[in-house]
C-alpha cells in the first residue's frame, strides 16, 4: 500500500451537500442567490477543527474562503452568494485548530487552578508561528503577544491576555494550511438570470393570430396580439415551431392520416423545399418580420421562446443533404417514427447512432446558435428524452459558452429518472407531472418531492395546466372553477408556469374523444380563430394572478414551500415565504369544482413567521378582503361559483428571541 | 466543450448500490455471501436496454458478466457470490438492445396484422451482425436463421421463426458491446472469513487466571482456563494488552494517582525497560508460553485476540529510541495524555503530526505484523479514533495484504460519524452504543439504523453488555434478570457479541462511585480472583445461548432483522431469518427487571415466513416449551424471576404463490 503524500492531514471531510451524483453534475442557482453548503467534518482525538467553504468564479484562479459553523453532530454549514451569471466552483476544507484547542484547554486549566506556566509557553510558540505567516503590522502584534505571555512574573495578567478574544481572531487568520484537508471534488454551480426560475409563459400558435377567421396568421398579426399577452402579465411568449411544414404524408385536421389540399399541417413536421430548422414558414412572414416582432415584444418586456423539435418531415432539406443522419430500413427507405403498431410516416427521427454523429451534433448545435444569434434566448425543447443524453450534456454548455443567458425548457413527460437526468444534464426548466396531479395528497407528495433533497438543486419545475397535446380530464369536466383553481395552483406552486392560450383562458374543454386528452379540432392541425374578447374569458383573473406573482417575492422561488394541514380533503393549504419573512403568501384552494367546501386549517405558524399569541391579518389578494386570525386553527370556506381559492398575504410578526429559538 | 469519445453510448447508469462515499470505500462481505447490486439504467427513446453486472476477483484480469433484471421504475438488480477471501471488484454496464426492441415491436406488428416483410429483413440484418461475433457453431445457426427469415414465400413460418425464444437467447449472447456504457467507478468488496461477522468474544485478564488469590496469573494458568471458556461456547478469547507495564507514574488500585510498590498497574500503560508492544510481560510468561497457549486454544476451536493500544508508558523503549514520535511541550518534556483539566501522566500519546510520521506508521504496522507472524489474526484496537484516520486507511490493507485473514475490532465509543468512518477505513467490527441502549424505542431505532442503508454494508457491530471500562447503570441495579436479558439481546441482536468475564457471568455490579460506570476494584488496576464455580454464575445460560447461536443460521447475520409490534413497552420483540426461511428465530424480551410483564405481540407473518391462515409452532430454545400460534396476534408473559426472554425457533410454512406476492 502506498502511503498518502502527507499522512498528517488529519481532518476528514464527508457528505458534502449539495453534491449531485458525486459531483458529476452542477447545482443551479439564479443571480443573487445564496448557496448553502454543508459537510461532515472532524478529526481524530479531541483536537478542535476549523472548516472553510472555498469558492470562486470560473474565471478566477484564486479561491475565496469563508468560515463554516458547526451545527452539531460533526456537521458544518457555510454559504456564499453568486452575484453573476456563469459558473462558480466550491469545495470544503478543514484542518486541526491547534490554537483553538490550546485556548479552550487553557481556559479549563485556569478554572481548575492549575499551574499554566508551560501551557503559556506552548501558546506563545503557536502565536509566534502564526506571526511568521502574518503581514508587517499583524506580525508585530502577534510577536508582542507571544512575548507577553511568557514574560517573567506576568501572573494573572498573562492568563487574561492569553484568552483575549481579538488576538485569538488574529491567530485564526494566519493558520498554517500545510496540513489542511480538502474535499476531493470541486463542485459546480451554474448561475442563470432570474427568468431561469421565475417566469410566466404564454403559448400561442402564430398562424392562428389573424384577425380574420380562416386566414393564415402572420408575425405582423402576432405584433397586434402582443398587448393582449402583456396586459395579462406574462413575460415569456412561446411559439410552436415556426419553420416550413412538410408536405409529404402531411396530417389532416384532427390528426387525419391524409391531409386535404388546404390543410396547414403540424408545425412539428418540420421542413420542406422551403427550408428546415433555421428557416421561417413563408406564410408567417420573413426573417425581417420575425425580427420586428421580437423587438416589439422585447420593448413590452416580453421574451420570445422558440420550440426546437429535432425531427424532420420527409421533405426536410437534411434528408437529402445528410442522409447519414437518418436510419435506413432494410429496403433502403428511411425509417419513419413509430410506436408499433402506430406509424408516424410524416416524421423522420434523427439517428443518434449514426456514423456521422459528430457532424449531426454540430448541425443540431448550429440550430440553437442560429436562433440565439437572432436574439432568441429561451428554447422549449420538444421530446429531449428521445435524443441521446450525451448530446444534451455537450450541447447545452456549448451553447451557453457563447450565449450565457440562454435557457432551456425540457418537454419530457416521461419517467421520473429520465426527467431528472435531463435536468442534471443542463436543462434549466422541465415540464412536470403537475398537469395530472389533482388531489390534495397527489399535489402535496409531488411538490414535497420536487422541493426537497437533491432534486431541488437541479430540477427547475415549470407547471402547465394544459398544453396543445394535453387537455386533462379535470378541465374537460370541471368547468370554470377547474380552470380557475388549476391556474392558481400552477401560478403559486411553481415559480415558473405556463398556459396554452387562448384554449386556456377561453375554457376550451372538448376532447377529440372521451377518455383521451387530445383537443377536438386541435390547433396542432388547423388554424383556429379565438374570440379573445369573450366575456367568460379568464384573462382578467390571469392578469391579477400574474400581478400577485410579481409583487410577492415568495412566489419567485420554488423553495420556502410548506404544506399546512386541513380537516377537509377538498381543501389544500400551503404557504411560500422568503427566508427573512419579508414576503409571505398563504394559498388555500377548494379542489371540489361543484360544492362549497369549508373546514379548519391548522397553520404551521413558524413557517408563516407568526407568533402563537398574537393576532395577525391575512389579506386576500384576489378579493381584497382581510381577516384577523390568531393561533394555528382557522376557519375557511370557498365556493367554486365565486372563487375557489384564497391567495393571502401575511406580514411577519416581530418574533421575540425565545419563540424563534423554539420554533426553528 | 469537448465531445465524448463516442457520443453514441446512449445508456445512462446512475445510483449504483452499494456504493459507499462515491466508491471511495469498499463494502464488506464474508466468504460465501451474495452481493446484491442495483442501478438505475435507461436509454433515450423507446428502445429496449439490457443491463449487466460485471465482477472479478482482484487477481483476475477478466470481468465475469451476469444479466441484471428490471425491477420497475428504471431500476435493475443483479447479484454475484463471493466464494473466496480477498477483494472483488464490481460495476454495472448497459446498452441499447436493438434486437430486443426489434423482436418486441415485431410481435406487436404481427398482432396488428401489418405487413412485416421489411421488418423481417431488418431483423435478418441484426441476426447476421450477431453471427459475426459468434463462434463456428453458433455462427452457423445464426446465419441460417437470418437467411430463413428473408426466404421467399416463407410467410407465416418466418413470423413464427422470427419470434423463436431460443434463437433470441443466442443473439443476446453475441451483442456488439462497442456502444456499451459502463458505470464510471469500479467498486470494491472486501471478503473476510466468516468470523469477521459471526463471533462470540470472551475477554479476560490473563494475570487474574491464577488458581491462587493474590498471585499473578500466567499463560500457563490461562491454559487451564481454556476449557471453561470453550464449554461456554465462545470462539474468540480476547486478552487486554499482554506487554510489560510501565513503572513511571503507574496508577494504583481504583485508579489511584500513586501506586503502591506491589500494584500491578494498568495493562494499557504499555512498555518498560522490559520491552514494548512486541514484548510479553515477564510475569505472564515467555513467548514460548504464549505460543503454547495459542496452540492449545486453537485445538479447542478458540482463537486468541490481542489488544493493540498505540500509546506508551513513559518508560516504553520507543520514548528514548524514537523521541520524534512524541510531542514536546515548550519546556522540552514529553506531552502526556490529558483531557483538561484531567492529566494522565502515565501515558504518552503518539504524535501523528510528527515529522517522522512515515517512520512511525511503519513502526506501528510492524506491531501488527509481528503478532500476525505469531499467529494472532484478530486485533481489538484500543481507541482508534485518537489516531490519525489516514493511518488506518493505510495500515489495515497493508496488514491484510500479507495476512488476508486478519480481523480488526475498533474500540471507539465516540460520535457516530467517527465510528462510521473507522468502519469505512477498514475495521472489520466495531463496538456499538448497544451498551447504553436500554428501552424498546432506543434498541429498535438503533438496530434499524445499523441494519439499513449504507451502514449495513460496511459497519460490523459487535455488542458488549459490559467491558472493563463500562459497568452500565442497568447492570448495577437490575440484578440477575438484567444480566440475563442483556446477554440475550447482545447474542441475538448482534451476529458478533462479547462479554467481559468473569465480571459478567458472576454478576459483578458494584460501581467505583454511584453515577459512574467504573467497576469498584477494577481489574484494570489489580489482580482479581474470581469464583468461577459460584452457583449463581450465568455460565450455563451463556453456554446454552452460544449453542443456540451456532445452531440457528439466522443468528449468524445482522441483516434479516425485523422488529414486531407489542402492546407493552416493556416487551421488545424481533426476529431474524435467513432469506430462504431455512432458519427463523423470534426473540421476545421483558425489559422490566422487577415485574412480570405480559401483552400481545403483533407479528409480521411475512417476515416470519408464516401463512396467515395456518397454525405454526414456536419452540422456546431456552426452556424447550412449545406453543401453537396462529395469525399475527399472540399472547406472551415473561417473568424476570424465571427467565426474562423467549428465544423461539420457527419453521417456515410452505407459502402459496399468492401470499408470497401479497406480502413481499
Amino acid at each position: 500500500m502506498r502511503k498518502p503524500e502527507d499522512g498528517r492531514r488529519r481532518v476528514v471531510i464527508e457528505s458534502v451537500k449539495p453534491e449531485i451524483d458525486c459531483g458529476r453534475f452542477p447545482v443551479k442557482r439564479v443571480v443573487g442567490d445564496t448557496v448553502v453548503v454543508e459537510a461532515d467534518l472532524f478529526g481524530d482525538g479531541h483536537d478542535h477543527v476549523s472548516a472553510s467553504l472555498l469558492f470562486r468564479r470560473e474565471r478566477d484562479r484564486n479561491w475565496q474562503s469563508l468560515p463554516m459553523t458547526a451545527i452539531g453532530n460533526d456537521r458544518w454549514r457555510g454559504n456564499f452568494t453568486v452575484p453573476e451569471q456563469g459558473r462558480y466552483y466550491y469545495t470544503v476544507a478543514g484542518q486541526v485548530d491547534h490554537f483553538g484547542t490550546w485556548r479552550a484547554d487553557l481556559a479549563k486549566r485556569i478554572v481548575a487552578g492549575q499551574d499554566v506556566t508551560v501551557d503559556l509557553k506552548n501558546g506563545s510558540l503557536l502565536i509566534a508561528a502564526a506571526a511568521q505567516l502574518a503581514k508587517t503590522r499583524d506580525r508585530a502584534r502577534l510577536l508582542e503577544w507571544a512575548r507577553l505571555l511568557v514574560e517573567e512574573n506576568a501572573g494573572a495578567d498573562a492568563k487574561t491576555l492569553a484568552l483575549d478574544e481579538g488576538l485569538a481572531g488574529l491567530v485564526a487568520r494566519y493558520q498554517d494550511k500545510k496540513l489542511q484537508s480538502r474535499h476531493d471534488k470541486e463542485l459546480v454551480v451554474t448561475v442563470d438570470r432570474e427568468r431561469a426560475r421565475f417566469s410566466a409563459w404564454y403559448e400561442f400558435f402564430p398562424r392562428s393570430a389573424s384577425p380574420e377567421a380562416g386566414v393564415h396568421g402572420t408575425f405582423k398579426d402576432c405584433e397586434a396580439r402582443l398587448p393582449y399577452v402583456v396586459q395579462m402579465g406574462f413575460d415569456v411568449l412561446y411559439f410552436p415551431p415556426i419553420h416550413p411544414i412538410g408536405h409529404a404524408f402531411r396530417k389532416g385536421k384532427n390528426n387525419a392520416v391524409s391531409a386535404e389540399p388546404d390543410d396547414v399541417g403540424s408545425p412539428w413536421a418540420i421542413g420542406s423545399a422551403e427550408g428546415g430548422h433555421t428557416s421561417i414558414h413563408p406564410q408567417l412572414g420573413t426573417l425581417a418580420d420575425f425580427r420586428s416582432l421580437r423587438d416589439k415584444a422585447a420593448l413590452l418586456g416580453l421574451e420570445i421562446a422558440l420550440d426546437i423539435a429535432f425531427q424532420c418531415a420527409p421533405d426536410h432539406p437534411w434528408v437529402t443533404k445528410h442522409p447519414a443522419w437518418f436510419k435506413k430500413r432494410a429496403d433502403g427507405t428511411i425509417q419513419y417514427a413509430e410506436n408499433p403498431p402506430k406509424k408516424y410516416q410524416d416524421i423522420y427521427p434523427l439517428d443518434f447512432e449514426s456514423d456521422e454523429w459528430d457532424d449531426l451534433w454540430d448541425g443540431l448545435r448550429d440550430v440553437f446558435l442560429y436562433w440565439a444569434g437572432e436574439g432568441i434566448k429561451i428554447f422549449r425543447v420538444d421530446n429531449p428524452h428521445t435524443k441521446a443524453f450525451p448530446f444534451w450534456e455537450w450541447v447545452i454548455p456549448e451553447v451557453k459558452r457563447r450565449y450565457p443567458d440562454v435557457l432551456f425548457l425540457a418537454e419530457a413527460f416521461t419517467r421520473p429518472r429520465v426527467m431528472q437526468r435531463l435536468a442534471k444534464l443542463g436543462f434549466t426548466q422541465s415540464y412536470t407531472y403537475f398537469t395530472w396531479r389533482n388531489t390534495k395528497q397527489e399535489l402535496t407528495e409531488y411538490f414535497i418531492e420536487l422541493t426537497t433533497d437533491d432534486v431541488k438543486e437541479y430540477f427547475g419545475p415549470n407547471l402547465w395546466p394544459n398544453t396543445p397535446d394535453i387537455l386533462p380530464e379535470l378541465l374537460q369536466t370541471g368547468g370554470k372553477a377547474a380552470f380557475e383553481y388549476r391556474l392558481v395552483l400552477a401560478a403559486t406552486l411553481g415559480a415558473s408556469y405556463g398556459i396554452y392560450g387562448a384554449a386556456f383562458e377561453l375554457g376550451e374543454s372538448a376532447p377529440f374523444k372521451p377518455g383521451g386528452e387530445e383537443y377536438l379540432h386541435s390547433e396542432k392541425y388547423e388554424l383556429k380563430h379565438w374570440d379573445l374578447a369573450a366575456p367568460t374569458s379568464l384573462s382578467g383573473l390571469i392578469a391579477q394572478i400574474n400581478r400577485i406573482r410579481r409583487d410577492n417575492l415568495a412566489l419567485h422561488s420554488n423553495v420556502g414551500l410548506v404544506f399546512h394541514a386541513t380537516d377537509n380533503d377538498s381543501l389544500i393549504c400551503y404557504s411560500k415565504s422568503t427566508e427573512d419573512g419579508a414576503s409571505i403568501v398563504l394559498v388555500i384552494v377548494n379542489l371540489d369544482t361543484v360544492n362549497v367546501q369549508s373546514g379548519w386549517v391548522s397553520l404551521n405558524l413558524t413557517a408563516l413567521h407568526q407568533a402563537p399569541d398574537k393576532t395577525f391579518t391575512v389579506e386576500d389578494l384576489l378579493t381584497g378582503a382581510t381577516y384577523s386570525w390568531q393561533g394555528p386553527t382557522n376557519y375557511v370556506e370557498l365556493s367554486p361559483e365565486k372563487m375557489p381559492a384564497h391567495i393571502f398575504r401575511l406580514t411577519a410578526a416581530t418574533l421575540d428571541e425565545a419563540s424563534v429559538d423554539d420554533g426553528k
